[in-house]
């Protein structure tokens, strides 16, 4: 039997790797590397080698460099966009069900090193269990946890994620722009490239926000979100044009007197 | 000035301890253990002992007991519970800031270890604001993100967190209970000792349900849940007597068209 291993490699530092991920990887032969055919993000290719070289200094293990296709951009409308991720995810289970067919013999272990945590906003994980159900290919495989950007936010505002006894919702900038402001107590938004913390500029809210989390570039900017937004516009809006790519995570979050700072 | 890390140490797999977690056990120079004084979890003590002399097999570090009081029990109503957590909370930075002022030295380096990760339903971050705010102890903290039970639920269940676009929310049986089941779309589920599910049991939810999650006890059973739920609580139930303690966690998903394996 083939196997695969999803592999979490946290956000950007490589100590972030657990030694469950290190040791997953030492029994890799091949290494399956995904990279969008236009897009190619400098820093997420110097993390990956910079993990290998690393953490297997000595192994042999094969790395097969496969183009995946661009995804169609906009679709801000949430059923469209649904759509198109589905229709990428599909287009990527034959990709991936091609490689595990054609590049790995059986008995062998392959390996696809994901940014964060598989099972966060992710994809690889339905992707597999869809190549199985219809048997575009044979193999078993596991998934190994990573540290999230939100773990790495709150580490590093050193706030909890929830106060005591309190909920918190993981969402995306998408489905925040449908929130009615009442609604947001405790949110932590993920893939937001449209900047929109804009439309709650004028309540209570605060905000914990955080850019490249974990790497070299990391920024960190935390506050009442109508006093410090500015600040983060021009901040986020600088380092894009300087690295031409960013990754932002924040939380926005209603002043909380369960907070045992403030009693 | 003296310097505390939080680490975050995973759910009861040492092989969860990310680099930069033993990393910063090698910095450590007195770890404090808080135990209630009655509950004694063995299996806890076990994973920590487990951990040091794994990962700290030559160093030189101080282990330093205190005993914390027992929370008050009781107090399912949520304003009640929050004041008697919140009030406990203020017991242990009494406690806290007496180790760190007696215990430790200028210069060294303390470490407590935390279940999980720090940020999610913990406590320990605002017990370090709290005594910071009121000065009842010098020192500066860093938090390193452990894996938490609920990458170790979905990733045993191999199952995303969130299908695409999806929002998640995190949060507790008590909040739970509070819910109405067309609000219940995607929910996880931490520290629910009341098997509030069983309040959803004659909905269409699915349940991906886990105990003891990492350790070698972990047990997963998932399905719809009015076809598992007798199987749930009855392994609970044997587990619990089995072991002395329990700590599930679990997930309530309405049925997903989004899931490409549907599609």
């Amino acid at each position: 039997m083939k196997k695969i291993y999803l592999i979490g490699i946290g956000t950007g530092n490589p100590e972030h790797l657990t030694i469950q991920a290190i040791n997953a990887l030492k029994m890799v032969n091949v290494f399956f590397i995904l990279e969008k055919e236009s897009e190619k993000n400098e820093d997420l290719v110097k993390l990956r080698k910079e993990i290998l070289q690393r953490y297997l200094p000595n192994e042999k293990y094969r790395v097969v460099v496969a183009k995946i296709p661009e995804r169609k951009k906009g679709g801000r409308e949430l059923e469209v966009y649904k759509e198109r991720v589905s229709s990428w995810r599909r287009q990527k289970a034959e990709i991936i069900s091609n490689l595990i067919n054609n590049k790995m013999v059986d008995e062998e272990t392959g390996a696809i090193l994901i940014w964060g945590d598989p099972s966060l906003y992710d994809g690889h994980i339905e992707i597999m269990n869809y190549i199985l159900k219809r048997d575009m290919a044979k193999f078993q495989y596991d998934v190994i946890p990573g540290i999230t950007s939100m773990q790495v936010l709150t580490a590093k505002h050193k706030i909890p994620l929830n106060y005591i006894a309190e909920s918190i919702q993981i969402t995306t900038g998408r489905r925040l722009k449908e929130s009615q402001p009442d609604d947001v107590k405790n949110v932590v938004v993920l893939l937001d490239n449209y900047l929109t913390y804009r439309d709650f500029s004028d309540t209570d809210l605060n905000i914990y926000w955080g850019a490249y989390l974990g790497t070299e570039k990391e920024i960190l900017v935390s506050g009442r979100l109508n006093e410090v937004i500015n600040e983060i516009i021009k901040t986020r809006n600088e380092a894009k044009k300087k690295y031409g790519w960013i990754m932002e995570t924040y939380i926005l979050r209603s002043e909380d007197n369960e907070d045992p700072r403030k009693s």
